[in-house]
């Protein structure tokens, strides 16, 4: 499998041809930002860019807690089969020895089962012995009505780059990774529709869509190891969406098996058509609990030539807004991205990496704006526009323009390197919350008062809690509030939850922005959804899922 | 009920700044085009522009048939009841009489029920005793508790602007209007979300966010009339779809109430939230047969302050692509519309109106560019660059340019007016289809093919059809395949149908693209829809509607 790079930005625009704006030497060009730490990858398997309602932990290989321990409340469904030699017998003659990898027994003996039941952030780990590996939809097909026959619960599995423990078995859930359904069937350049396998990577399949000068449109950090059949099962969010949409607009057709077997033929590859319910939908952001998805179809746009790149220094929230407003509205058709970090990451990398800020001065926030674009001249030229007027207005104090492909690289980096230095004290608490704009930070800010209040948060060794900071896609409305631990603590843990929650609740807000329920958060959807609709939800997964073997003790 | 301005495009830029983009009049300005009957309104009550599948005749207006007459197999279902007056007192103290408009009850004498019956076109006609005119969600919910306890059959009716007739009774349905339901409740200026009610017109929201520097998503020559709810219940593609996208991705949130009077609180106002399926999405193209929807939450764009158009011809149906890929590559960002018009379309509408083609030559295909960006200046250096390119690469062979908003006016006329010119001989047959680009053209070849080789066509009365033609959204491979004729012939029938939805299915394409099912396209779903889907979508109506009420008749 393919190992993801550890920064989205390096592998991001590596194939963009990057015109420098140089006109834009008024501001300062952006300082060299490398750092130690940042290059050596870390013995975990895959590195996605974990910014999620999860702990992160540093627990070493072989030590991994089971899902089960961790989550007594779970218990194992006694309706669901046992996996015996009879149904081995069955899977192997369907697929053959190579792809049904059993515990003990795999011909392949290099390949070990263990990574197929834990995650890669070591928090989430199952008690599998059978990882099936079909190569069709038909095997597919074939997989689940003989499981749902006999059964035998079942979990998809796409690169298993998750965070909230979704693609990983909670017991012994038969694990059905789609990592041989992995073929690009076709692309049209007129209409930019690609239709390609549930299991071929993120990464592969913008790498082919580059050479068509197109993009996959939806980009995040885990593309080198995420499967897109997976990126759809989770509605994945990422850096793409405040331009390009969410998969649910961009997903034109899908083709996914039900638990009985059944093959839901619904691949169109038309921008448009209104020919009854749009089932497909259902299948995006499901996690699998409905069915798995096997082939999607996906409007592409074109790849823009160029790309550039600002850091922002910003006295106030309020400014803050008023710099997104202005950005909206100046940059309009070519902004691609803006994230929000508060003053405290920006310390923390700074403090983590040892290496110099973007900006001298300090700020309270800092704003990374992109902006892609057809036309390098005429971006240059907005992004000038805008710039002086954030700047002689007063919405801004400070910023530097990036002026090369690395220097976009390092300002990306001060943003996408946030996640990893949260994590050198220890552990993290993680939150990934939608919010509306206006009260996004109040809740940074109110859970930093609250755990201040109740003395958990200092310099010493004696305080659990080492701070509470908040970034994200401001453009999308999606907060992560991090609290940077130096050990997981039940007194810490007793003033999150459920005060994160209802905080979340008081302001119509999503517990999940974009990372899912899957294990960590079923408990919490009351939060974010009314009874009628968990009861609408529950019925539509008793419809397709009757034997409830689709990835049990999940979701909902 | 507002009147929807017979033109789109007049309506449409009213209320934008524009800037002449004057350097470009190397290619010679566009002619100015007005002719007579176009800016008379017609005693029609609605004037959508009326692109679909349907036969757009020229009945009288005390003359329209009987739905049930024109579609004999349709028998009303014994299991519904007859309104009887222990329903209408019901009905009358939950809303009032003014709201509960009864045949030859109602107070208001002015008011007639006809209106309710029958469609803007005056091909379908109901039988309905009874309109109904909820003013709250809750209003909504007590009716359909109501009907579904005492098996009375609905149809919830918006603006009444649709083209297959599924806002209209087939029978004695009760009509459920939705005029009444007419507030915006908020508009978030940072992110862009408008919260309104299911029944305010388009154009009255699009105008509301015009005053905020916004726009609606979605555009279409019925915005005077339509309403957004009835906007998201057909999943209405119109004119701003190749920029912005569909509504599945647009709306955020949506309120609608069951059959059984349950209030689906969806209305999220968040761009993320991935806490659940995605029930929402099966409301947007549902058609009002699973429920109604009572407000929506949609994300929407800022207005562009530079609009330009212009009109080019075109030697082959293979530059047309060629010219459509390079508008994609060249203009990229700011490339609003690609609408393409056959050579035959464009020669009727002068034809028709008498008035001067934009273009001297004569040639088979013609294209309508329009370009949405925020700076004028690099808005007309893109188009100049296109402009050259095309040109000097003999991709297209003439052009002209909008120079002022009354020459932008002038040139979507070409093409907006070619619905209203085709019915110039008496009826016309409509497709609304949904194709690969390749092949969009082939079908109307095929189709001209076969009805000369069977003596249908020419120039004499004897001759049922006039020609053969096609137009449509190219930038969503939206054909819209026309045969204006003198009369309705059974012959002509024979020869079009299966043959035109046998052959859109061997090209995997769609019977509907943006116009829906409604009654006319109720029997050939099976040509776009497996078996398995359609008995998916069955399985879906009949847990959200078991008892069948919703818009019966219609659909699946």
């Amino acid at each position: 499998m393919a190992t993801s790079s550890r920064f989205a930005a390096s592998s991001r625009w590596a194939s963009l041809p990057y015109r420098a704006p140089s006109r834009f030497n008024r501001i300062r060009p952006a300082v060299q930002i490398r750092w130690a730490g940042t290059t050596s990858a870390t013995s975990e398997p895959h590195q996605p860019n974990a910014e999620g309602g999860v702990k992160r932990g540093t627990v070493p290989a072989k030590t991994i807690k089971y899902t089960s321990e961790t989550y007594p409340d779970l218990k194992r469904e006694s309706k669901f089969a046992k996996v015996t030699p009879e149904h081995v017998d069955y899977f192997g003659k369907l697929l053959g020895t190579e792809a049904a990898l059993i515990e003990g027994l795999s011909k392949d003996a290099s390949e070990d089962i263990e990574p197929f039941n834990s995650d890669w952030m070591r928090k989430f780990r199952g008690h599998t012995k059978l990882v099936l590996k079909p190569q069709s939809t038909e095997e597919v097909s074939k997989i689940l009505k003989y499981c749902n026959d006999n059964m035998l619960a079942v979990v998809p599995q796409g690169g298993n780059t998750g965070l909230v423990g979704g693609s990983v078995p909670v017991f012994d859930e038969i694990v059905i990774n789609l990592q041989r359904l992995n073929n690009i069937h076709s692309f049209d350049d007129v209409s930019g529709i690609l239709v390609a396998d549930a299991g071929v990577i993120l990464e592969i399949a913008d790498n082919f869509l580059a050479e068509k000068n197109h993009i996959f449109p939806l980009d995040l950090g885990a593309k080198g190891s995420c499967q897109i059949g997976g990126n759809v099962a989770t509605n994945a969010g990422g850096l793409r969406l405040l331009r390009y949409g969410s998969l649910h607009g961009n997903v034109l057709g899908i083709e996914a098996v039900l638990s009985d077997g059944t093959i839901v033929d619904d691949l169109s590859t038309l921008r448009k058509n209104n020919t009854g319910y749009d089932l497909k939908q259902l299948f995006i952001g499901a996690e699998g609990t409905i069915g798995i998805i096997t082939k999607i179809s996906i409007i592409c746009p074109r790849r823009s030539p160029a790309i550039n790149v600002a850091y922002f220094g910003v006295e106030s929230y309020e400014k803050l807004q008023e710099a997104f407003k202005e950005a909206k509205s100046q940059l309009s058709e070519i902004l691609s991205a803006f994230e929000m970090m508060d003053g405290r990451t920006q310390k923390i990398v700074n403090q983590v990496t040892g290496k110099k800020m973007p900006l001298e001065g300090d700020y309270p926030f800092y704003c990374l704006i992109e902006t892609s674009g057809s036309n390098p001249d005429h971006d240059g030229e907005k992004l000038q526009a805008f710039l002086e007027h954030v700047m002689e207005n007063e919405i801004v104090s400070d910023g530097v323009l990036a002026e090369s492909q690395t220097q976009i690289q390092d300002l990306w980096a001060y943003r996408e390197g946030i996640t990893e230095c949260l994590g050198h004290w220890g552990g993290v608490y993680k939150y990934d919350l939608s919010l509306p704009i206006a009260s996004l930070y109040d809740m940074v800010n109110d859970v930093r008062d609250r755990l201040t209040k109740a003395g958990l948060i200092g310099n010493g060794e004696s305080y659990p809690v080492v701070d509470v900071v908040g970034y994200g896609h401001m453009g999308d409305a999606n907060l992560h509030l991090n609290i940077p631990t130096r050990r997981f603590d039940k007194e810490v843990e007793k003033q999150l939850e459920p005060y994160v929650y209802e905080w979340v609740k008081s302001k119509n807000g999503s517990i999940s922005a974009e990372h899912g329920l899957g294990v960590t958060k079923k408990p919490y959807i009351g939060y974010s959804k009314s009874e009628t609709m968990i009861k609408l939800m529950k019925q539509i997964k008793n419809l397709y899922d009757p034997n409830g073997i689709m990835n049990p003790y999940k979701y909902i």
